[in-house]
This record gives C-alpha cells, sequence and structure tokens, in this order.
C-alpha cells in the first residue's frame, strides 16, 4: 500500500529501476535493428549512460535504505513493445529507423517525467543527496532527446537531397 | 505490415486515437479521484480537449481517406494502468493527489512526443494540412502539462504551510 509520499517514492524509484534495466536490454536489439550509423552509435551510447543511470538508483536505495529491487512497470514495457513492432513489421531500412527513432523518443519523454517527478519529491522529502543524482540522469535523458532529434533531422534531409 | 513511411504515419495516428480514447475514458476517473478542486478541474477541462483532439485526428484520417479506427496502444495501457494502482492502492488523499499528477504528466509526455513525431513525419510526407492540427494538439499537450506541474507544486507549498 501507499500510505505516504515516502512510500510513493520509493514505489516510483522500482519503478524506473525496473525501466532502467528494461532498456538496458532493449538498446542493444535496436542498435543491432538499424544501419544508421549514427543511430546505432546513439543507442549504444545510451546504453553505457543507462548503466551509470542503474547505479545512481541503486546508490538512492542505499540512502533509503532499501535493497534495490524493481517493480513491474507497465508503461515501459508497452513503450518497448511498441518498438518491437516496428522492427517485426518495418520492411524498408528507413522506415524501420524512423520507428526506432520515434520509440526511443517515446522512452526518453517517459523517463523525463519520472525523473522529473522525483527530483520534486525528493526534495519535498527533504531527500537532499538524492536530487543531484536524480538531476544528473534527467540531463543525460534530455541530451539523449535531443540527439535522437538531431539524427531524424538529418535522416529526413538525406533522404530528400 | 510497414512498407513506408505513408504506412508508419498512418499506424501512429491510428496508435495516438485510441491512445485519446483511453484517456477520454480516464479523465473522468480521475476527476472523481482527487479532493484537489484545481486537479479535478484540470481533468475536466483537459477530457474537453481530448474530445477537440479526437476531432482533430479524424479530420487527418479523412485526409488519408481513411476510416478513423484505432490501432491498440499497448504503452498508454501500461500509462493508464500505473495511475490506477495509484488509485486503487493510495490511502492519503495527498499521496493518491501526487501519483495522479505524476501519471498524468506521464501520459502528456507521452502525447508530447508522439505528436512531434507526427508533426516531423506528416512535414516529410509533404501533409501540409495535418501540420497546423497536430501543431494545435502539441500545444495544448504542453500548456496541460505546464499547469500540472503548477498545480503541484502548488501542493506541495500548502503541505508545507
Amino acid at each position: 500500500m501507499l500510505k505516504s509520499m515516502d512510500d510513493l517514492f520509493l514505489h516510483l524509484v522500482k519503478d524506473i529501476y525496473y525501466a532502467e534495466k528494461q532498456i538496458l536490454k532493449a538498446l542493444p536489439k535496436m542498435a543491432k535493428n538499424t544501419e544508421n550509423a549514427d543511430l546505432k552509435q546513439a543507442f549504444e551510447h545510451h546504453a553505457q549512460e543507462t548503466e551509470g543511470q542503474v547505479e545512481r538508483l541503486e546508490r538512492i536505495f542505499k540512502m533509503l535504505d532499501k535493497a534495490p529491487r524493481g517493480e513491474k512497470c507497465p508503461a515501459i514495457l508497452g513503450l518497448i513493445e511498441e518498438g518491437q513492432e516496428v522492427m517485426d513489421e518495418g520492411e524498408e531500412p528507413a522506415v524501420v529507423d524512423a520507428g526506432l527513432l520515434a520509440g526511443a523518443q517515446a522512452v526518453e519523454h517517459y523517463e523525463m517525467s519520472r525523473y522529473g517527478t522525483l527530483i520534486a519529491w525528493a526534495r519535498q522529502l527533504g531527500l537532499d543527496d538524492a536530487v543531484p543524482l536524480l538531476e544528473k540522469t534527467l540531463e543525460e535523458e534530455k541530451k539523449a532527446d535531443q540527439l535522437l532529434n538531431r539524427i531524424a533531422l538529418d535522416a529526413v534531409n538525406r533522404q530528400a537531397a
């Protein structure tokens, strides 16, 4: 049960911990399914970044004196399922790439919203040591999204040329 | 199968059409489950807005010469499931409200990412009449997210006072 804001904060930390681990599994598959070198590199780089994000969450579990444990996050499973669909059903590399880019951006937006919420709640709960860790991850997610935006635009321009 | 960018665009229009209809069903439940008058009003207002967003998507189906039909969107089902969890498990009104706010913001972020992608693809495909409709909805989603941010902050400040 969610009795207090502390419970809710821990619940969301577990949710995003589960999500990051799912993303960590999905990214290599996504990198394998694109022929766009920039996109492949972006996925590989973000997989490394995600490992650091998982570690930051483990530090937060420690601050809360809890064992790091994920909690099934239906939202990320749905987002990843949509990306899988595009890999399964896309016939042209350009179509697969466009779908992968869109899927990855939807994941980034999910994470940005979750980390934004966690930062607000950590401040509210006086968990001052957690705030900079969450902020660092949020910055990484924003940058990842911007990079995906640039790659998408480049791909469109290249096709138009 | 997704053979072309046209297929992918239609696929995503169907996905977000399904998502908007799910949101339309969820919002009244969310409004009923909060005791925060501002939040209740925000959910009710956004339900009205969502009806207009559904109509805009129907105009886009018409432009594409397709019957308006949704396609199951696992991501939105996951997001809504997470919101439902908070309503079921939250014990204090302040906890339920914080969870509802966070859930609604995650939904807004999902939609912002999807409409951003649709705008880029509509431009790429020369669907010039679809672009302003999608942009109008994207603006509404951004404003809805900003309003939720303000309500969250007010709630925290009120509790602190």
